[in-house]
C-alpha cells in the first residue's frame, strides 16, 4: 500500500455498545454470587460475565519466587485488561486470557462476545483510570473483614483444597497489598455495597445479613420515596451522611430482619420500576448455599434497574 | 460515571507507529527461513515477528471431526486475528493465543510488544481487507507446488514427526483449501516471489535456487539500473511482463548460478542503499539447513530496503 491507511476499530459499524458493570471487591468479598443472580435473572443470551483476575502474569508456581502476590498490579496484565475492557466496551470480542484455579495454571484462552450487558468482577478492575472509564456502574463490594476472612476460609478449604491455616497466613500475606491495591477502588465506585450483621441486634443465626448500600451522586440513582421507611415499611431506609472520607452520600439500609412479606413489598416495587412486565426471578438473592437473602436480591434488583437504565439511555 | 466517556485506545498517545510487514504463504513455502534472516539482521530489540497461525480456533484433536484443515478461515479466530492485527499497527501491545506444533494443542497465550518493525507471517495474514489494511508492504510466498511439497515432507517428517506418506496425504486433503483460501491472497501482495530452479539449465545440485520477484506499483520499489544485467552484471534483471491477470508487473529475476563475486557487487549496491553504515550481515540469506543462498539474501536485502524506506516515510 502507497500509504498507510488510518484504521479504526470497527466500533462504529456495529450497532449498541453494551452497558459495562464492573463489580470489585477482594477474594472472597462476595463477586460470584452477587453476579450469579444478575446473569441468571437477565439471561446469557444478553449478559456475559467476565473475571478479571484470568489476567494474571504468572501462573501459581511462577508466583512463588516473586516478592508480591496475585493481588499486585504488577502480579498481573493491567495493560491488557484495560486493552480488552475497552474492545467489550465497543461492542469488539476479545480472546480472554483463562487462569484455573483449581490447577493454578495459565491454560489456553478463550472468545468472549460482548452481550447487551456486560458483567466485569474481580480484584483490580476499577484500579486505573482507563479501566474506569470503560464502565456505566461501577460498584465495590466491602464487606467486614472479619466476615470476609470467615467466608475465604469456607471457601478455600470447601472448593481449592486448602487448610484453614494456609488461608489465614495467604491473608496475612495479602493484607499489605489489599490496603495498598484492593480497597482504594472504593473511592472510585457508584455504589459501595456492605453485608454486614447490624451492630446491638441479636437476631436468631439464621437471619440474613442486613446490606447498607452506599448510593453515591456519580449516577442516577432511582427514586425510592414509595417504599422508604414509614409506619408500613421497615425493610428500607435511606440516610444522607458522610462518608469515612467526608464525601457527602445517600447510605440505603436494607435490613435483614424485616419478614419476607415486607420485603416482598419493596422488592415488587422496584421490580415494577424496571418494566419489564413478568414476575420477579427466583435467582435473585440466591447465595452460595442455596438459601436465599432478601437485602441480596434487592440489593441485585437496583442493580438491574441500573443496567435497564443505561440500556434505555442508550438505546434513546 | 453520568455519561459514558467516549475513549479511545491510546495509540495518539504513543509516539511512532510500528513498520508492518506481511509475509503471506502456503504451509513449508519459506516463510520462516525469510523472516529469520530479517529479525537476525534488524535485532530483536527492534523487530516483533508474529505467526498468525496460532489463531487457531481448536486445537488438533478437535480439528479431527471438523468438515475442514486448519487452512480454512473458520478454523481461526480471523477477527481477533484482525483486531490484533489492528493493535500492533497502532502499536499496542496484544497478549497473543499460542498453538504448540509439537503437540497440537493450544497453550498459554504469550504477550507481545511491538517494535520498531513487525513481521507477521503465516497462512492467512492478508485474507481480508481489513487484516491487509494494517501492512505497509505485503509478500506473498510462492514456489512451485512441487518443490514446496518436497519441503513440507522433509520439515514435517524432521521436525513434527510424521510420515512422508501421511504429509502427503494431509497435503492432498488440505489442496482445494489452498486453493480456496491460500493463493488467493497472492493478488493482495506488494512483492511476490518464487524461488526455483532455472528451468532448461543443468546446474550442478548445490547451485542455490534462482529467485524471481514480482514487484508490483503498489509500493515505490528502490531504484536499480545500477546492478542490473549488463556486460558487468548478470546477477539481475528486469523485465517488464503481464502476471497471470494480465496485470503489468516488474519481474525481478535473481539468478542463483552466477559466482558469489558477482552477486556481492549486487548485495553491495542495495547494502548502501540502506544507509546503515555497517558491513552486510552474515545472517542473510541463511537457509535452514545452515548453507546461505544469495538470491535469498539479495530477497531480504530488498525487504530491508522497503522497512528502512518505510520507518524512514513515518519518522518524516
Amino acid at each position: 500500500m502507497p500509504h498507510r491507511i488510518v484504521h479504526m476499530l470497527r466500533a462504529g459499524g456495529r450497532g449498541r455498545r453494551p452497558v459495562m458493570l464492573a463489580i470489585a471487591g477482594d477474594s472472597a468479598a462476595g463477586k460470584t454470587t452477587l453476579t450469579r443472580g444478575l446473569v441468571e435473572c437477565l439471561g446469557a443470551d444478553r449478559m456475559t460475565a467476565v473475571c478479571v483476575d484470568d489476567y494474571h502474569r504468572y501462573d501459581r508456581a511462577e508466583r512463588r519466587d516473586k516478592p508480591f502476590t496475585a493481588l499486585h498490579p504488577d502480579c498481573n496484565y493491567i495493560e491488557i485488561m484495560e486493552q480488552h475492557l475497552q474492545l467489550l466496551s465497543m461492542g469488539e470480542p476479545i480472546l480472554k486470557p483463562v487462569y484455573d484455579h483449581s490447577t493454578g495454571e495459565l491454560v489456553r484462552p478463550e472468545l468472549v462476545q460482548p452481550r447487551d450487558f456486560v458483567i466485569v468482577e474481580g480484584l483490580l478492575p476499577l484500579h486505573t483510570r482507563l479501566a474506569r472509564a470503560c464502565f456505566d456502574i461501577t460498584v465495590y463490594l466491602d464487606p467486614p473483614e472479619r466476615l470476609r476472612h470467615q467466608w475465604k476460609i469456607q471457601r478455600d478449604c470447601a472448593k481449592r483444597g486448602y487448610t484453614p491455616e494456609q488461608v489465614r497466613a495467604e491473608l496475612k500475606r495479602r493484607e499489605p497489598e489489599s490496603a495498598a491495591y484492593i480497597r482504594p477502588q472504593r473511592r472510585w465506585a457508584d455504589i459501595v455495597v456492605r453485608f454486614a450483621p447490624v451492630a446491638g441486634r441479636t437476631d436468631p443465626p439464621d437471619t440474613p445479613l442486613s446490606a447498607e448500600l452506599l448510593l453515591r451522586p456519580t449516577i442516577d440513582h432511582p427514586e425510592l420515596s414509595d417504599v422508604l421507611d414509614d409506619a408500613e415499611h421497615r425493610a428500607m431506609h435511606l440516610r444522607l451522611r458522610r462518608d469515612t472520607d467526608g464525601r457527602p452520600v445517600d447510605a440505603l439500609h436494607i435490613h435483614g430482619y424485616v419478614p419476607p412479606e415486607e420485603c416482598q413489598v419493596v422488592k415488587k416495587a422496584i421490580w415494577e420500576r424496571l418494566g419489564t412486565g413478568t414476575t420477579i426471578p427466583s435467582s435473585l438473592g440466591r447465595l452460595a448455599d442455596g438459601s436465599t437473602s432478601d437485602p441480596l436480591a434487592i440489593t441485585q434488583l437496583l442493580l438491574l434497574y441500573h443496567l435497564l437504565d443505561a440500556d434505555r439511555r442508550q438505546a434513546a
